[in-house]
């Protein structure tokens, strides 16, 4: 059993680098407060007696001994960094509780045969940055790591100059730690385990994602005298757009759609919008759905744009199939879940994980426990003590069975 | 007859002053660019002989002497602040032209029996500040002088201090500068008379203006792991709005409505938008039909507020009834049209202007000319030089009738 009291202050502990008077954190990656997690993390793992690693993207990579050095070991964890308004466990829970897991181990001078390996993988949340899962994407070799670091946030800084610039561009190349298998726990991010009543969900799936970044370009003019039929009218536009996706992928089912970024050009009250870059984020865990929600919201956007005579452009920047775990990982997260007696259910992730890219690489699995009516990416996020103790339990206890006592 | 060359190039001239690389101007209300156009102007009109007066809102005043100085003079004049992507014409000709009647009589010796005054009034636009017209407002005392002061633009920056900061708090007392009458020449900002070939626009009345702040107070959460029929979300609910404004104003005819601004606070592409921050714009030359906006408007955000269960405040911060010209000065300005043998028509401004608001206090009126394609409030506002002095023509012989020779 790991120790409920210590993992529930080290999240609090941790929660203070970003914290917002809300009760929330914001801690963009690779930003001042991701600086000062990542301190605190790598001096808690060194305490620990684990073996600190940083890759080019600043992906971190925490070794503790096995018995059998010649075997790659079982990667745990998750991420530190956070929306710009977000809560202080999405992400964390899975790092702070792959650590509980070592020091409990260590507590109970426990060595496991095969190594393990605790991570902090850069950009999980894409806010910054797109894609999100950054780091793990690029570990699996979705995108070459010249281009994750050539990527630049909306004030102009690059991945390279950001992780310079709080020093975390590591030494190790990309991709080159190997893992014997990778187990991520997570908050649920959704409203079903609460709604049921279980404390663990044995994640099996993950949606597929779109990413589109989107620019409209009508033409600006006066508010006041330009006729309503000959506007070309880029916030309109938008709005047709907006409400088109959110039409597609209810109507769709088994898929969710957002515009969660818009930005109007030298907006004034008495200008008619000419020019705005808007995000679409597009997802579903059925791959043919997938497929006919990028081509539904291609085509909606081409018509709203041939209607109101402006230009509308969709740039497919992420595309993610929808992830199927390891079936022989699932059933071992069922079986801990199990032996320790708690309420489960097998369930699929609404949200994208870095245990999501893994799974190309590495046979991996999923852990979630709930959280409170289901809220994420929001400062209210939030999780029961006794439910990230269940959570970490499950971790401990799945990779003893993968690591060999 | 005015010079024609010597408007065209003083006009140029000023274009410079915040002269953006695609041609058209940003010079906000009270900025640097705005105390450079500014103080060029009050050393053209005291090179011209003129007294400048500047008022505690900066509301410029040039006086032009008249043999009797027992009566208030004939105000003639407009603004020289732009949109964040103005053009070089609205009203700067206005403003430029009166300046021009000026050095016009000054060349032919021409003595008028009623003093000139020519005007510059302080944040016609309403970019940098709500409401627009915002001096000329205070000046017949449709606003109080410290409630203007204390107005804040998106940065905090107030009326007061940004007076200060160029130099433009004069010493005169808001609305004590006399009138006897007041004539406004203006681009069009519309496409009728170019449509119809005509020179002059001969205004008679003018749409009355609502503008409202909107707030939306829906629900921040995971764009992926968050059901469509779960969500509270602002940008879907902005965008209904924004379309409602759009049908109310066609439907209601002779009416138009925009969304100029939009902002989503703490955007990110994988959060469902939660506050965004809007204003709405709309306007009819009919009192009842824009009684009719108002209460559309406000009924279709509260449906739609219902329906998406979000919070969706409208603050209406400026209404401004129509506006009806007085007739004998509309009057003058046809016989000036006709006796210079300018193809004319009476027409309605759709913006809203100085003129409109001193007509409160005033006998007043307003000249326009053609601008191309009828845009305004984008770079690529255009006049000719033949046009802009036949309404430069105009205003001379139109302040002539009503100042005596
Ligand atoms: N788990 C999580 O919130 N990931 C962020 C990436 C995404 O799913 O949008
Ligand atoms: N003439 C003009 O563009 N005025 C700005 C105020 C408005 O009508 O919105």
């Amino acid at each position: 059993q790991i120790d409920s009291a210590r993992l529930w202050d080290t999240i609090h502990t941790t929660a203070k680098f970003g914290g917002t008077p809300k009760g929330g954190v914001r801690r963009l990656t690779l930003g001042p407060e991701d600086k000062q997690v990542r301190d605190w993390f790598r001096s808690a793992c060194e305490q620990a007696g684990l073996e600190v690693r940083i890759d080019a993207l600043g992906n971190m990579f925490a070794l503790r001994k096995g018995r059998d050095m010649s075997k790659p070991p079982i990667g745990l964890g998750s991420h530190l960094d956070t929306q710009p308004t977000g809560g202080k466990f999405d992400g964390i829970l899975g790092t702070l509780g792959a650590l509980e897991v070592i020091r409990t181990l260590n507590d109970a001078g426990i060595e496991t045969e095969l190594p393990l390996c605790v991570t902090n993988w850069t950009n999980e949340e894409g806010s910054r940055y797109a894609p999100a899962m950054m780091g793990s994407a690029a570990f699996v070799g979705d995108f070459t790591v010249e281009d994750i670091l050539s990527r630049k946030d909306a004030a102009g800084i690059s991945v390279a100059e950001a992780l310079d610039s709080i020093g975390y561009r590591g030494d190790q190349a990309v991709g080159t730690q190997p893992f014997s298998g990778f187990i991520e726990l997570h908050i649920e991010q959704g409203p079903i385990l609460e709604a049921e009543g279980k404390t663990i969900g044995v994640v099996e799936n993950g949606q597929g994602v779109l990413w589109y970044d989107g620019k409209i370009t009508g033409f600006e003019s006066h508010a006041g005298s330009t006729p309503m039929n000959l506007r070309r009218d880029a916030l309109a536009t938008l709005s047709e757009i907006v409400l088109a996706v959110e039409r597609v992928a209810t109507e769709l089912g088994n898929a969710v759609g957002t515009v969660g970024e818009a930005v109007i050009a030298a907006p004034s009250r008495n200008v008619i919008p000419g020019e705005i870059a808007f995000t679409i984020d597009a997802r579903s865990a059925d791959a043919a759905i997938l497929a006919q929600l990028d081509a539904r919201i291609r085509a909606a956007a081409a018509e709203i744009a041939a209607k109101r005579k402006v230009e509308v452009t969709l740039d497919l920047v992420w595309r993610k199939e929808p992830t199927h775990f390891d079936t022989t990982l699932v059933g071992a997260v069922a079986t801990a879940a199990e032996t320790l007696g708690y309420a489960n259910r097998r369930i699929t992730s609404g949200a994208g994980h870095d245990a999501c890219n893994l799974n190309a690489k590495v046979p991996t699995a999923m852990i979630f426990v709930p959280c409170k009516d289901g809220i994420s990416h929001n400062e209210l996020e939030d999780a029961t003590q006794a439910d990230c103790a269940a959570g970490a339990n499950v971790l401990l206890h799945t990779v003893l069975s993968l690591a060999g006592v």
